[in-house]
This record gives C-alpha cells, structure tokens and sequence, in this order.
C-alpha cells in the first residue's frame, strides 16, 4: 500500500500553525481575515509548487487541480483552512493538507490517475466570523443564495463580500466545483468516542441534523441601587433559570446535543439591572424527528418561563439542517482501505457539521475521523497524534486513488 | 422664598438631552467620549455666561466659581454631566443645571451671598466608561491616588488620562476643590418610593454601602456537536445555576440589594462549549455588617457550587464602600427650606452611589431627592416631572441661599 511521507505533511501543518498563533499555542484564523489571507497565499504557493491548476471562485473557495488520463468529473478532497477565535491547528487544516500531501505522494511516484483530483478549501466553514457556518461549500453547492452570503456580516457591521474583496479573494463565479466524481474530507474527530475506544479510524456514516435558534428577552433595565428586588423584571434572573431548565430537559434523551454557546448582555454594566440578553441554542439528534420535538419543546418552555416572569420574548430560527446520510460505495472503499492496513476502525455519525454535509447533496461523499485528544476541539490546546495522522492521512490517499481510477460514476 | 425659573431651567435641560441623544430619546454621553466634550464646552459656556470663574481640574472636574462678600470655604452645588450608554436626561445632568440656574436666579435678583457658591461637574460618576464610578469626585476628596485614576482603562483599553487629554479637560492640580463649606446635590431618586407615597421631595439621609465582586469562572471548551453532554464541564451551566442560587439568598434579608449586571463570555459563539465567563455581583445593605455577611455568603456558595461542578473560580473584590451618613445640620437646612414651601417630604437612603459619598468624607453633605417616574433610571425613558424639578431646584436654591448666608462653619 502507498504510504504518504509524514514529516513533509508535518512541515506544513507546522508552518500553517504559525500563521495566526495565539499565546497559548492556538490559531485564531477567522475566515477572510489578514490572517487567512496570509494562510491563502501560502497555500496557493503550495498548489502551484504540485503543479497543480489552481483557481479562486466567487466565494474565494480555492481549487488545485491535477489532472486525470481523462477529463472526467474529479475525485475532490480537502476540508478548509479558517479557525474559531480560539482554535486549534488541526481542526480543517489536517484535511486540506493531507489532500495536498496525498498530491505529493502521487507526484513522486509518478502515479497518474485516470480521474483527475482536486483539492479544496472551502471559505468559512467554522461560521465564527460570519454566520451561519459553512459559507464556502454553501454556495458552491448552490446551498445558499450568493447575495445572502456576500450580505453576511461580522461583528463590526463588515460583509462577506467586503471582507472578501478586502482580502483579494473574490474569484470567478465560472471556477465553482463543477460536476464531480465523489468527495473525501479527512478530519479530527472533534470528540472523545474514538480515543475512549482506543481506534485508529471512523468511518463516517454521516452527519447529526442540527438546528440553531437564537432567543431574545427583553425585561426592564433600571439602576442596580434603588430598584427594590421584588419590583425588578432582571433579564437574567429569568434567562439562567430557562438555561437550567433546558439542560434538565437535555439530559432525558442521552442522543441529544444542545449548547447555549453565545450571549450578550444589555447594557451589561456593573450596577445596571439586565434589561435585554440574547442567546443561542445549539440542537443536535441522529433523528431528525426528535430534534424538531426538542426544538418545540424548547420554544414552548421558553415561553412560559418568560410569560411567567413577564418579559417579552422572541425566539428566530437561525439555520435547521437534517442529517446526512455518507454514500454507502465510498463508505465501504474508505472501509476496505482501512481494513487493509490493518487500522482499527468503528463506523461513527459526526456530531459537529462540515463541509462535507453540503456536498453529500451533489456528490458521493464520505469523511475520514482520527483520534482527537481529550476529545476536545475548538480550543487552542486540540491536539491529534502524528501516528493518527499519519494512519489517517494513508488512509485518505488509497482511498482518493482508488476512487480516482474507477471509471463508472458512483 | 425666592424660587428659580422653571422654562430657563429647562432650556439647559433640553439643550443637553440633544448631546448624545440615543433614537429612543435617552443619552449615550460616556465620561470623556466626543459627546461629553460637546457638552463640557458647552456647559463651560454657560458658567462664563452666568458670569462664574472656571477652572478645571488635573481629573476634568470642572468648577464654577460665584464671589461671596468673604473669601471663605464656599457652598458647592452640582453633581455630574456623563451619562451610561442607555441613560436617561436627568441622572446627574438635573444637579448640575439646577446648580447653574441656582446662580441665574441670584444673578437677576442681585443677591450678594456671605460665603462663595460654586458650582462643579464630576468626571466619570457612572463608571460606565472607566471602573469604579466616581473617579472624579473620588480624586477630587483624595479617596484615590492620582495615578490608579489615571490608569483606569475602557473596554478599548484607553486609560482614563490618554480619553482626558484627548479630549482637551487636563486641567491643573492646584484648581481641585480646596477647603469647601458644605455640599448639597439635587438629584432623582432613580428609586419608586417617592412615586409610590406620592411624596414631593426625599431628605437624603446617607447612601446605602455597597461592595462589587468580580467573579471569573473556567469549564472547559470545545465543539458544540461531537462533546457529549456527560463529559462536559460548561462554564455557564454552572454560572446558571450560580445566579438562580444567588437570587435566593438574597430573598432572605428584603433589605439586601443584589445584582448580578455585567457578565462576559468566552469563546461566545454559538458552536462552542462556554469555556469561561466573568461576572460581576453589586451588593448594597444599609447595614454594613449585613453586607459583608452577604458578601462572605456569596464568595462561599460561589466556591461550593464550582468545586462541585469541577470548574475554577476566582473572585475578586472591584469596590467596598461602607454607608454614608450625611451631615445633620444640612440635611435640616434642607428640611427646613421644604417645610417652608409646604412641599411633602420624607427621610431616604440613597441605594444608588452618588459623589455625595465622598463629599461627605471632607465636608458637611446632603442630598435632595425628587421622583422618578415609574422607579426607573438608567435606562432611556427615565422621567421626571416638571412640577418635581422646579420643587426640587426650589429647595436647592434656598438651601444654598442659607448655607451661603452662614459665618459659621458647620
């Protein structure tokens, strides 16, 4: 079996750790910022050292192409390059650069495929800067709207579309993914299940459906002094009270997923009362029935809680996606290549999103888990093995140049 | 009794609610900002025109000056022009516009007073901007040292003096307050009692003490989708449940205020685990005792409730302040001057810090209090009455009146 070189995947997972690189040894890598662009050029200088053709489409999603012996619809693997705020130097980065390396690896062994091979990075998968996530692959797989990705806007009022331009990235509309082959993400786990169970490789069957609500309540502000506690209608005191009652209501279904992971506080000062806060509410079930019942369910607490308290509230939907189910044909080639190093495998459903979750609506497509230590992501300190990647990484490249050499369609 | 002039009053009023006007109809006039220089110079026009010496301050304190026939300690009037960044049109501005119209009415009646009056504005009373509040009014009494007010910083981190300078209010050491006579402050209650008793004006008895914590919490983080719930250690499920416990505590004794304003979260993104969060309790009791007994009931079920959750704590202590007792006899110069006008009156606490607090350190002090409208304060709609403000610049100007006209000091 064709391995690929370790320390040259390293080299670069070393130099992409530098650009963005926080205190504590993280990436702070938001999607279109100075430091993505930064990370693009470098990239692109990469594509081009592989010879590779590469080009920039409208949402700056970059592609490097190598060519086939025909010119058919490519096998396509990558992941995407951006971080969160706080985040590690795997997350994404790993599936870009081993596609890259399994590029490497086929160059120096003069292997030519008879698809050709495209590696991508997709723009704004982690949805930090500029939400919902998964901007890049959203468009390019006509998932969204191109002018409700350009209209999106950061913290600081700037578009997607400015902070693109900015960056000099907005490519042609023309060099979009076009049809392709099938579709191959390599990335860390993300969670605990594979560590735990001591096991090399998941097989990822598919994607939790996941849904985002966004809640406001709005009580009465007031000064923190002469305000006599029974007369308050605190924001807060009714909003960590829904967030404990949400969390018991979690815990009756252990398949369940949800985090209240973003808040803001008005006027949020020491000695003003709350008047208004707004908050999210991450939703995530393999069973696209039970999350909308635990959304309902949500809503319907949420409101008789405020209503109880007397605070008004609004509750928007953010984004709702389904679970994807991978392809059962490029599950079972990633499946009998890692059956044939002799990996130890378990097939696993992703609790995080990804790119991948798009173009499973256009092409066959499946996802590749190594260990992450700890079972923590998002975090400066997300760590994988070099004896995963390395696993991780072999495993992608046989599976890329075994769907690479088949001539039907899947 | 002589009595001020309602409508020119309320044209200063006015004048100043169009500096930083918020679209709801309140003030954004942080300490120091752009919208606080347009008002200092405006307000500095006014004392030239009221035909008062000023002078301003190593702090931008700025002071009014009105000749007595001796050149003794003066009385001093006024209160602060800043504003929080949702506040309302009175809070602090009334005192000082008061005070102005204060020296109008003595001016066109040709009063010549015993002793000195003067006038002064406090920079940063809110703390909105730079914490703790009051740092003018704590320089100006020698309760802070120059340089920790100097270094305070926003949210930007801008210090207090890089925003003072800016803004062109560095004035010199020698023109702080020296030796003053006494201190008297028109201000709302920012409080319902007097509404509720239908109470014209409240005779300030001292101001409630008050103690601000700052409490930082750390869980761990990581991606919302693939950590199970079980193996999570999230930073607000805990500060939840922390603030539903606090509120409970704080039932027990009706005299304890308590609350829970300013609250920050990290990573703060809708896909991630809160991995930390700081936020801050504002304690008051009128009973100093009971409020340190409180304070050491929070800091313990704070530690509990963590240590039981397996995340860190620290927590600090931002501002102690015992309570305030003001001065006898000008609280019943006050109460003498209101039973004259026959207007309705009652005793009060203040829940609310004001700079009274630390007048009341170097000099005899009180407060006037006249109604808010519906309790409220700090907030946009604040409102308080026309027939209330002319009650209360009455007592303010006849107060004074007889305080000016005392060879004695107090």
């Amino acid at each position: 079996m064709l391995k690929i070189n370790l320390n040259r995947l390293k080299q670069t997972i070393d130099k992409s750790a530098e650009i963005g690189q926080t205190k504590k040894g993280g990436l702070n890598r938001l999607a279109l910022s100075h430091e993505d662009k930064l990370m693009r050029d470098i990239f692109v200088g990469w594509l081009k050292e592989a010879n590779l053709q590469v080009r920039v489409d409208d949402f700056g999603n970059i592609y490097g192409h190598r060519q086939g012996l025909h010119d058919l619809p490519p096998v396509m693997i990558g992941s995407h390059l951006d971080t969160q705020p706080k985040g590690g130097r795997f997350d994404g980065i790993l599936g870009v650069l081993a596609a890259l390396e399994v590029v490497h690896t086929l160059n120096e062994n003069n292997i030519e495929t008879y698809r050709p091979i495209e590696i991508v990075n997709f723009t704004n998968e982690e949805g930090a800067r500029f939400e919902p996530p998964l901007l890049g692959s959203g468009g390019a797989t006509n998932t969204f709207e191109k002018s409700f990705i350009y209209d999106q806007q950061d913290r600081d009022g700037i578009t997607f579309y400015e902070a693109l331009k900015q960056i000099n990235y907005v490519g042609e509309k023309e060099n979009r993914l076009d049809e392709i082959h099938s579709f191959v993400e390599l990335h860390i786990e993300q969670g605990p299940v594979l560590e735990n169970e001591n096991i090399d490789i998941g097989i990822v069957q598919g994607i939790l459906g996941m849904s985002w609500l966004e809640v406001n309540v709005v009580g009465q502000g007031g000064h923190a002094g002469p305000t006599p506690m029974h007369l308050r209608r605190d924001a807060l005191t009714t909003v960590a009270k829904i967030v404990n009652k949400l969390q018991q209501l979690c815990q009756k279904d252990n398949q369940l997923i949800m985090t209240i992971g973003r808040m803001s506080m008005s006027p949020n000062i020491v000695n003003c009362i709350p008047e208004e806060i707004t908050f999210t509410v991450d939703i995530r079930h393999e069973d696209d029935n039970k999350r909308i019942e635990f959304i309902n369910l949500v809503k319907e607490t949420i409101h008789t809680m405020t209503a109880a308290d007397k605070v008004e509230t609004t509750i928007d939907s953010l984004w709702d996606v389904e679970t994807a189910h991978f392809n059962p044909q490029v599950i079972s080639t990633v499946e009998d290549v890692t059956k044939q190093f002799n990996y130890t495998k378990r097939p696993i459903y992703s609790g995080a999103g990804h790119d991948s979750m798009y173009l499973n609506r256009i092409t066959p497509t499946t996802m590749i888990f190594i260990p992450s230590i700890g079972g923590i992501s998002h975090v400066e300190h997300e760590l994988s093995l070099d004896e995963d990647i390395e696993k991780g990484s072999n495993v992608l490249l046989n599976t890329t140049l075994q769907l690479a050499q088949t001539k039907q369609s899947l």
